[in-house]
């Protein structure tokens, strides 16, 4: 045999890297870098999949004409041990028949979210399996699931680790089990090494705080480590708007994801898989994206050559069509926006707009801002609430396309001062949700999401109009306060002016002050109204 | 059958998801957000691995007592149509075995480096196959490989695509090639949509000049879609060190990794577990770790309880130990740094140091720091230079470890003018190489280094030791230049004073002269010579 050259003893050394080995070893781009974000990060991921389960599961029942469910959702963070804690998050869902749950929690990139185009709040298959992977790294203990299909019969019960290794759930045990909630639903105890503080901004309070603004249909329950149980209430009785699966939409398709589709497509002629395997072509718009690209509308899909390809991608992004549909998309909605940050800070002041859809590389995406002012809100503090897909975002700030709209708004054109770094410098909440049915992340830890041109635009422009509202109010009321101040010099001097009347007059002083007032009550009385209305309105906020 | 319950109907959607849809659809997770960006990261990942495998197949032929090979790499860009762009990276390295082109360069996670601990370029085995499929997704065109591992027979060529649903490579073509280079070596062509600026912070040339900087013994030739013929020449003969593998370290180990290691492992004793799987663990610290969490030396691995782990776990963080071993690290070193700069950009002066070895989580890293100041640098422009593992970083500097070292440092304490970014407003280049056995990038792209605060401590204090010195230099440079100044005014003023000297004591104007010039000469000559040259330095820099 023929001697071995380096580049075969090179090969040898060549491996399959399963995906969990890959994410063990880089957990910060999880969101595990440190102790207090590895805590947020995993109740998060647990509370997304709750509450996606739950929306998902109401969403079935309403077709099946059963009446529907409104999420409510129980956290609850015992310490074991320092710095090691045990985290129950329970759900009212479907539950999960015990064939899958392995996967589900035991492999990463499964999910059902992933393949379809569709808003919710998890989207890569990831999260819930990074959080196990994570405390089994850190504590060695697997991740107990607990869950019920079926109110009729009994739950069963998980246990799981990962094999990083083959990226494989490892079972533990599987079993019926005995005790859980009346109905269905799904419970996840996992035992981790971390970092919990009570309050803060990153802190899993102010997380379960924000949720509850944006899902205002749900019941969230807190239970600290201390056996504190705090309670975000229900603001609404109503589920939001189920989202639909769309199709792809030719704008901003990619050659190659065209290619694969007419290879795999069970369409028999061009012509029908531009109609039928994507969303808003019709058949008018398909023959002319073919007349355009020359290619025979009766040819079978996988007989397109690579440039027929790339000439069918190029006339349909030339051919006039409508926007995606929007029905992918749940916005929270601009009257529940408002409804939940009153009740929440109890502002003087409050603006939100839900802008109409748009799209970014063929996906379809909607923004909401919300701006509250005022009021219980603390004097000279900014807090900027940045939400995806109904999830608050709590790290990465500096890298988010929320936070470049806001430093480009014009903050001093609204009434508002501004600080040195571009935010305003006055009692304010921001908020700015995006949903869509892809949220461009800025890592797997989902916590940022990417500055498209178009996004931060749309962001900026749903700030700028809630801006435009404040400012009419902050004018007004600084109109009022101007009145106001010159009634009440008015009404200083009256006695004076009294005295000097009633001389000039001749007339008895007390029916010149009884004039005198009748006088001021006729003219002044709405304004010093609404001058007292402001005062007591912004004395609440210090 | 008993009624499908809503779980049964939801478990039905889950599906595997594979790594390459994956990152198909979160592109810009690793580097393919932009046309620019697209560009930059396909001719880094290919250029990297160049560089990888021509001191890999160095670091063989020496242990055969084999002449070593230093690298030479092509790189050529051509235009093939509007904003397509033909990306051609030539090396010789050993080559690649046919039989594992199809996966090294068409399935991602897959590659020689994730599993061992040492220093190299590419560490997750995913840049080049992101790269193809890039290419795939954007011009539907396959990679083609060349690559010859015996000089003695001809090369082999290979075209590939990746077969994203599957992650796994689709050949489409597979033979023996007729025209290649004399040796050994691996020839990589992509095909893909992008941008191509020919010069700026973010392009290829500059890139190819940082790589150029730090790896002096490498010869890049660089060819531009003009036909322009740019080489970055060796500067050194002498290949680096050649990084060894070790073994893990027990600082920093992490519990789930430890169990893993007890249950894999081959040796019959805990004992022998400890002091053959750990670098640094000789027989007396791993019995005094076995005796502190009370464990019997003699008991089989994979027979502890996860308490036991526990226990050894931390008796293995208490025991005394030598740091991890330093060879597993290859640095540019400081001289080369120096050399380097030197021909780059002709500095009036540079420091540079190469720190001792640290330690990170476990994992040893060692970090250099360079100053370049002056002469041929343009005034007021700072350049950051970061590298990791000898790769020039040009993206996402905001995020880097480096940025935040360098904006820690008070550089008024070194005699320069800081400006309101905390950067020093000098003609001045700061370079900062970061090379570690497995460097925390803060994304797949790779383009920053995550902020671990020991990291940006040592970073801090090398750039603090370079600073020291380039303090010595520029008040010794201030003070010739007063000097000077002082001489220059008596000089100036001399031939007043001869005339009146000449007039007190009498003598003639031109012995008097003569005097002068012999005391100024005497005294002052040096000062005068140093200034000139002081002046002509600083010229060169205008």
């Amino acid at each position: 045999m023929a001697e071995k050259t380096v580049a075969d003893e090179l090969a040898e050394r060549h491996k399959v890297i399963s995906v969990a080995e890959f994410f063990e070893k880089n957990r910060h781009l999880l969101g595990f870098d440190s102790g207090v974000k590895a805590m947020l990060t995993c109740v998060k991921e647990a509370v997304d999949n709750s509450l996606d389960a739950v929306e998902e599961y109401s969403h079935e029942l309403k077709k099946k004409k059963k009446k529907p469910v409104v999420p409510d959702i129980l956290v609850r963070i015992d310490e074991e041990e320092e710095d090691v804690y045990r985290i129950i998050v329970q759900d009212n869902g479907p539950g999960i028949i015990p064939k899958i749950i392995p996967r589900v929690f035991g492999k990463m990139l499964y999910g059902s979210k992933f393949h379809r185009l569709k808003q919710g709040r998890g989207q890569q298959g990831i999260g819930i399996s990074a959080a196990v992977l994570y405390s089994q790294l850190t504590t060695g203990k697997p991740v107990k699931i607990i869950s019920r299909t079926d109110p009729n019969k009994r739950p069963w019960i998980v246990e799981l680790i990962i094999d990083t290794r083959s990226n494989e759930p490892k079972v533990i045990r599987k079993e019926e089990y005995a005790r859980f909630n009346n109905g269905t639903g799904t419970r996840v105890e996992l035992i981790i090494e971390g970092t919990y503080y009570d309050t803060g901004s990153k802190s899993v309070r102010e997380y379960l705080k924000r949720t509850s603004i944006v899902n205002p249909h749900s019941r969230l329950v807190f239970i600290d480590p201390d056996g504190n149980k705090s309670v975000f209430k229900r603001v609404t009785k109503t589920n939001p708007r189920s989202p639909q699966e769309i199709k792809p939409h030719p704008w901003g398709m990619e050659l190659g994801i065209l290619t694969r589709m007419l290879e795999k497509t069970d369409r028999r002629t061009i012509l029908s898989f531009l109609t039928n395997d994507f969303t808003r072509v019709g058949s008018t718009s398909a023959k002319s994206m073919l007349e355009m690209s020359k290619i025979d509308p009766r040819r079978k899909p996988d007989t397109l050559t690579l440039e027929e390809s790339k000439d069918l991608l190029k006339s349909m992004n030339k051919v006039d069509l409508q926007r995606p549909p929007v029905d992918c998309l749940s916005p929270v909605g601009d009257v529940a926006i408002e409804k939940s940050l009153k009740m929440e800070y109890n502002p003087e002041f409050i603006a939100a707009v839900t802008r109409a859809p748009n799209v970014y590389r063929g996906y379809p995406f909607q923004v909401e801002a919300a701006l509250a002012y005022g009021g219980d809100i603390p004097k000279k503090s900014v807090d900027v609430i940045r939400i995806a897909n109904k999830v608050p975002l709590l790290y990465e700030k500096g890298a988010c396309a929320v936070t470049k709209a806001v430093k480009e708004v014009d903050w001093g054109r609204y009434g508002l001062k501004e600080s040195s770094g571009g935010l305003p410098d006055e009692p304010l909440i921001i908020l700015v949700h995006i949903c869509s049915v892809w949220v461009p992340f800025t890592s797997e830890s989902k916590s940022a999401v990417a500055t498209y041109p178009v996004i931060v635009k749309d962001m900026k422009l749903g700030l700028q109009e809630c801006g435009r509202k404040l400012k009419t109010y902050v004018r007004k009321k600084n109109r009022i306060k101007r009145k106001a101040k010159r009634v009440n010099t008015f009404v200083k001097y009256s006695p004076e002016m009294i005295n000097a009347l009633s001389s000039i007059l001749s007339k008895d002083v007390k029916k010149v002050e009884k004039i005198v007032e009748k006088t001021i009550n006729n003219r002044y009385g709405d304004a010093i109204k609404k001058a007292k209305k402001v005062k007591e309105r912004e004395k609440q906020g210090k």
